[in-house]
Protein backbone atom coordinates (compact mmCIF):
# COMPACT_ATOMS: atom_id res chain seq x y z
CA UNK A 1 0.00 0.00 0.00
CA UNK A 2 2.90 2.12 0.49
CA UNK A 3 3.93 1.77 -3.44
CA UNK A 4 0.17 2.82 -4.23
CA UNK A 5 0.79 5.94 -2.07
CA UNK A 6 4.18 6.80 -4.02
CA UNK A 7 2.19 6.18 -7.49
CA UNK A 8 -0.23 8.75 -5.77
CA UNK A 9 2.54 11.02 -5.32
CA UNK A 10 4.09 10.24 -8.77
CA UNK A 11 7.14 9.67 -6.92
CA UNK A 12 7.20 5.65 -7.64
CA UNK A 13 10.98 5.31 -8.22
CA UNK A 14 11.63 6.61 -5.45
CA UNK A 15 10.30 3.10 -3.79
CA UNK A 16 13.31 1.08 -2.73
CA UNK A 17 12.92 -0.98 -0.09
CA UNK A 18 11.66 -4.73 0.93
CA UNK A 19 9.20 -6.32 2.63
CA UNK A 20 11.55 -8.02 5.01
CA UNK A 21 12.99 -4.71 5.86
CA UNK A 22 9.61 -3.21 6.58
CA UNK A 23 8.50 -5.74 8.93
CA UNK A 24 12.38 -5.89 10.71
CA UNK A 25 12.16 -2.45 11.35
CA UNK A 26 8.61 -1.79 12.72
CA UNK A 27 7.87 -4.75 14.55
CA UNK A 28 11.28 -5.24 16.17
CA UNK A 29 12.19 -3.95 20.36
CA UNK A 30 12.82 -0.71 19.79
CA UNK A 31 10.34 0.18 16.17
CA UNK A 32 11.45 2.85 14.40
CA UNK A 33 7.60 3.68 13.41
CA UNK A 34 4.23 2.62 14.15
CA UNK A 35 1.21 2.03 11.92
CA UNK A 36 -2.29 2.40 12.36
CA UNK A 37 -4.71 0.79 9.90
CA UNK A 38 -7.83 1.38 8.86
CA UNK A 39 -10.32 -1.60 8.21
CA UNK A 40 -13.76 -2.01 6.84
CA UNK A 41 -15.38 -4.94 8.56
CA UNK A 42 -18.16 -7.00 6.12
CA UNK A 43 -21.92 -6.72 6.83
CA UNK A 44 -23.23 -9.74 8.92
CA UNK A 45 -24.41 -11.23 5.08
CA UNK A 46 -21.20 -11.49 3.40
CA UNK A 47 -18.66 -14.04 4.60
CA UNK A 48 -14.97 -12.40 4.12
CA UNK A 49 -12.60 -11.12 6.57
CA UNK A 50 -12.15 -7.19 7.22
CA UNK A 51 -9.77 -5.35 4.84
CA UNK A 52 -7.73 -3.04 5.18
CA UNK A 53 -8.14 -0.08 3.01
CA UNK A 54 -6.10 2.38 4.64
CA UNK A 55 -3.11 3.23 7.02
CA UNK A 56 -1.09 5.69 9.30
CA UNK A 57 2.41 5.40 9.59
CA UNK A 58 4.17 7.52 12.12
CA UNK A 59 6.74 7.66 14.53
CA UNK A 60 8.24 10.07 17.33
CA UNK A 61 10.73 13.23 16.99
CA UNK A 62 11.41 15.81 18.74
CA UNK A 63 11.96 19.44 19.50
CA UNK A 64 14.22 21.02 21.90
CA UNK A 65 11.72 24.18 21.70
CA UNK A 66 8.56 22.39 22.83
CA UNK A 67 9.65 18.67 23.61
CA UNK A 68 8.16 15.25 22.23
CA UNK A 69 6.37 15.55 18.91
CA UNK A 70 4.65 13.20 16.71
CA UNK A 71 5.01 13.02 12.67
CA UNK A 72 3.00 11.22 10.54
CA UNK A 73 5.06 9.93 7.82
CA UNK A 74 2.23 7.91 5.17
CA UNK A 75 -1.21 8.46 5.06
CA UNK A 76 -3.17 6.38 2.33
CA UNK A 77 -6.29 5.68 1.77
CA UNK A 78 -7.23 3.14 -1.47
CA UNK A 79 -9.11 5.35 -4.08
CA UNK A 80 -12.69 3.73 -3.86
CA UNK A 81 -13.01 4.07 -0.29
CA UNK A 82 -12.06 7.93 -0.63
CA UNK A 83 -14.68 10.63 0.79
CA UNK A 84 -15.57 8.73 3.86
CA UNK A 85 -13.93 10.58 6.35
CA UNK A 86 -11.56 7.85 6.76
CA UNK A 87 -8.32 10.23 6.43
CA UNK A 88 -9.79 12.15 8.95
CA UNK A 89 -10.19 9.24 11.54
CA UNK A 90 -6.84 8.24 10.80
CA UNK A 91 -5.57 11.56 11.59
CA UNK A 92 -7.79 12.05 14.83
CA UNK A 93 -6.56 8.93 16.01
CA UNK A 94 -2.84 9.86 15.58
CA UNK A 95 -3.37 12.84 17.11
CA UNK A 96 -5.08 10.91 20.25
CA UNK A 97 -1.91 8.70 20.44
CA UNK A 98 0.41 12.11 20.20
CA UNK A 99 -1.57 13.52 23.30
CA UNK A 100 -1.45 10.06 25.28
CA UNK A 101 2.32 9.67 24.72
CA UNK A 102 3.03 12.98 25.75
CA UNK A 103 3.68 15.57 22.31
CA UNK A 104 3.06 19.09 21.96
CA UNK A 105 2.71 18.78 18.29
CA UNK A 106 1.59 16.92 15.50
CA UNK A 107 3.87 17.03 12.22
CA UNK A 108 3.38 15.93 8.87
CA UNK A 109 4.72 17.25 5.37
CA UNK A 110 2.49 17.23 1.69
CA UNK A 111 3.28 18.21 -1.43
CA UNK A 112 1.99 21.81 -2.69
CA UNK A 113 0.00 20.06 -5.92
CA UNK A 114 -2.31 18.03 -3.38
CA UNK A 115 -4.52 20.55 -2.68
CA UNK A 116 -7.25 17.79 -1.30
CA UNK A 117 -4.92 16.63 1.31
CA UNK A 118 -4.02 20.55 2.08
CA UNK A 119 -7.68 21.40 2.27
CA UNK A 120 -7.74 18.19 5.06
CA UNK A 121 -4.89 19.41 6.72
CA UNK A 122 -6.41 22.94 7.00
CA UNK A 123 -9.92 22.60 8.21
CA UNK A 124 -8.72 20.13 10.65
CA UNK A 125 -6.78 23.49 12.18
CA UNK A 126 -3.13 22.39 10.58
CA UNK A 127 -1.09 25.41 9.97
CA UNK A 128 1.25 25.50 7.09
CA UNK A 129 4.40 26.51 8.19
CA UNK A 130 6.44 26.68 4.72
CA UNK A 131 4.19 29.25 3.50
CA UNK A 132 3.90 30.98 7.43
CA UNK A 133 7.39 30.69 8.36
CA UNK A 134 9.49 29.60 5.29
CA UNK A 135 10.47 26.19 6.54
CA UNK A 136 12.14 24.04 3.74
CA UNK A 137 12.99 20.42 3.59
CA UNK A 138 16.76 19.60 2.64
CA UNK A 139 17.77 16.13 1.69
CA UNK A 140 21.17 14.35 1.49
CA UNK A 141 21.11 10.56 -0.05
CA UNK A 142 22.87 8.30 -1.57
CA UNK A 143 26.59 9.07 -2.82
CA UNK A 144 26.25 12.92 -1.04
CA UNK A 145 25.86 11.18 1.85
CA UNK A 146 28.60 8.59 1.82
CA UNK A 147 30.81 11.73 0.77
CA UNK A 148 29.87 13.73 3.41
CA UNK A 149 30.52 10.65 5.76
CA UNK A 150 34.43 10.34 4.32
CA UNK A 151 33.30 6.17 3.02
CA UNK B 1 22.00 26.61 23.34
CA UNK B 2 18.68 25.27 22.04
CA UNK B 3 17.39 29.15 23.16
CA UNK B 4 20.72 30.86 21.35
CA UNK B 5 19.77 29.10 18.41
CA UNK B 6 15.84 29.97 18.18
CA UNK B 7 17.08 33.75 19.56
CA UNK B 8 18.80 33.01 16.01
CA UNK B 9 15.83 31.78 14.24
CA UNK B 10 14.07 34.91 15.46
CA UNK B 11 11.30 32.27 16.71
CA UNK B 12 12.27 32.74 20.41
CA UNK B 13 8.97 32.61 21.49
CA UNK B 14 8.27 29.00 20.64
CA UNK B 15 10.95 27.77 23.36
CA UNK B 16 8.24 26.21 25.65
CA UNK B 17 10.15 23.52 27.97
CA UNK B 18 12.48 23.05 30.83
CA UNK B 19 15.94 21.54 31.54
CA UNK B 20 14.29 18.68 33.31
CA UNK B 21 12.04 17.67 30.25
CA UNK B 22 14.99 17.17 27.91
CA UNK B 23 17.25 15.51 30.29
CA UNK B 24 14.20 13.30 30.78
CA UNK B 25 13.57 12.85 26.76
CA UNK B 26 17.37 12.27 25.98
CA UNK B 27 18.74 10.57 28.48
CA UNK B 28 16.50 7.75 29.54
CA UNK B 29 16.34 3.86 28.25
CA UNK B 30 14.58 4.89 24.82
CA UNK B 31 15.84 8.35 24.36
CA UNK B 32 14.05 10.82 22.17
CA UNK B 33 16.73 12.15 20.38
CA UNK B 34 20.62 12.24 20.09
CA UNK B 35 23.33 14.71 20.98
CA UNK B 36 26.20 15.61 19.31
CA UNK B 37 28.63 18.29 21.34
CA UNK B 38 31.34 20.39 19.33
CA UNK B 39 34.09 20.88 22.00
CA UNK B 40 36.71 23.58 22.22
CA UNK B 41 39.94 22.16 23.64
CA UNK B 42 41.96 24.75 25.57
CA UNK B 43 46.04 24.73 24.59
CA UNK B 44 48.40 23.50 26.87
CA UNK B 45 49.22 26.79 27.93
CA UNK B 46 45.42 27.59 29.40
CA UNK B 47 44.11 26.14 32.35
CA UNK B 48 40.56 25.99 31.17
CA UNK B 49 38.33 22.96 30.27
CA UNK B 50 37.12 22.16 27.46
CA UNK B 51 33.95 23.99 26.08
CA UNK B 52 31.32 23.34 24.26
CA UNK B 53 30.92 26.11 21.38
CA UNK B 54 28.29 23.99 19.08
CA UNK B 55 26.10 21.19 18.99
CA UNK B 56 23.97 19.26 16.73
CA UNK B 57 20.60 16.94 17.60
CA UNK B 58 19.37 14.34 15.96
CA UNK B 59 16.77 11.37 15.68
CA UNK B 60 15.97 8.53 13.63
CA UNK B 61 13.03 8.86 11.39
CA UNK B 62 11.37 6.59 8.67
CA UNK B 63 10.73 6.17 5.45
CA UNK B 64 8.07 2.85 3.72
CA UNK B 65 9.79 3.88 0.10
CA UNK B 66 13.49 3.68 1.52
CA UNK B 67 13.61 3.35 4.71
CA UNK B 68 15.86 4.32 8.00
CA UNK B 69 16.54 8.20 7.76
CA UNK B 70 18.25 10.30 10.32
CA UNK B 71 17.00 13.33 11.02
CA UNK B 72 18.95 16.56 12.24
CA UNK B 73 16.66 18.66 14.16
CA UNK B 74 19.11 21.40 15.00
CA UNK B 75 22.39 22.57 14.55
CA UNK B 76 23.93 25.58 16.26
CA UNK B 77 27.35 27.14 16.20
CA UNK B 78 27.79 29.92 18.65
CA UNK B 79 28.36 33.05 17.16
CA UNK B 80 31.78 33.83 17.75
CA UNK B 81 33.14 30.21 16.76
CA UNK B 82 31.79 30.65 13.36
CA UNK B 83 33.35 30.45 9.91
CA UNK B 84 35.63 27.64 11.10
CA UNK B 85 34.07 24.78 9.87
CA UNK B 86 32.37 23.37 13.02
CA UNK B 87 29.12 23.15 11.66
CA UNK B 88 30.64 21.23 8.48
CA UNK B 89 32.00 18.91 11.04
CA UNK B 90 28.88 18.43 12.54
CA UNK B 91 27.04 17.52 9.51
CA UNK B 92 29.85 15.14 8.51
CA UNK B 93 29.79 13.29 11.93
CA UNK B 94 26.23 13.20 11.53
CA UNK B 95 26.33 11.65 8.17
CA UNK B 96 28.57 8.89 9.53
CA UNK B 97 26.24 7.59 12.49
CA UNK B 98 23.27 7.38 9.74
CA UNK B 99 25.80 5.09 7.57
CA UNK B 100 26.40 3.39 10.47
CA UNK B 101 23.12 2.84 11.32
CA UNK B 102 22.05 2.03 7.73
CA UNK B 103 19.97 4.71 7.26
CA UNK B 104 19.65 5.90 3.64
CA UNK B 105 18.49 9.94 3.44
CA UNK B 106 19.80 12.68 6.25
CA UNK B 107 16.94 15.10 6.48
CA UNK B 108 16.93 18.59 8.06
CA UNK B 109 15.12 21.25 7.45
CA UNK B 110 15.58 25.47 7.50
CA UNK B 111 14.41 28.57 6.98
CA UNK B 112 14.21 30.53 3.64
CA UNK B 113 15.83 33.57 4.45
CA UNK B 114 19.02 31.79 5.96
CA UNK B 115 21.28 31.78 3.27
CA UNK B 116 24.26 31.03 4.72
CA UNK B 117 23.33 27.91 6.27
CA UNK B 118 21.50 26.77 2.60
CA UNK B 119 24.58 27.69 0.60
CA UNK B 120 26.42 25.08 2.98
CA UNK B 121 24.17 22.37 2.59
CA UNK B 122 24.29 22.74 -1.28
CA UNK B 123 27.77 22.53 -1.03
CA UNK B 124 27.56 19.89 0.75
CA UNK B 125 25.38 18.26 -1.66
CA UNK B 126 22.16 18.71 -0.07
CA UNK B 127 18.88 18.97 -2.26
CA UNK B 128 16.05 21.41 -1.60
CA UNK B 129 12.80 19.18 -1.76
CA UNK B 130 10.31 21.39 -1.27
CA UNK B 131 11.88 23.53 -4.09
CA UNK B 132 12.57 20.93 -6.53
CA UNK B 133 9.48 18.10 -5.33
CA UNK B 134 7.29 20.92 -3.42
CA UNK B 135 7.02 19.69 -0.16
CA UNK B 136 5.49 21.85 2.60
CA UNK B 137 5.49 21.44 6.40
CA UNK B 138 2.64 20.81 8.23
CA UNK B 139 1.74 21.39 12.17
CA UNK B 140 -0.92 20.71 14.41
CA UNK B 141 -0.17 22.21 17.43
CA UNK B 142 -2.26 23.07 20.69
CA UNK B 143 -5.68 23.27 21.01
CA UNK B 144 -5.83 22.13 17.23
CA UNK B 145 -3.96 18.89 18.13
CA UNK B 146 -7.30 18.74 21.73
CA UNK B 147 -9.87 19.33 18.99
CA UNK B 148 -8.94 16.77 16.89
CA UNK B 149 -7.95 14.42 19.33
CA UNK B 150 -11.84 14.53 20.85
CA UNK B 151 -10.04 15.85 24.34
Amino acid sequence: MASELAEYEKLSDQVKISEEALIADGFGENPFYHCLVAEILPTPMESQEPHVVGYGLYYFSYSTWKGRNIYLEDIYVMPEYRGQGIGTKIIRKVAEVALDKGCTQFRLTVLDWNKNAIGLYKSLGAQDLTEAEGWHSFRFEGEAMRELAGK
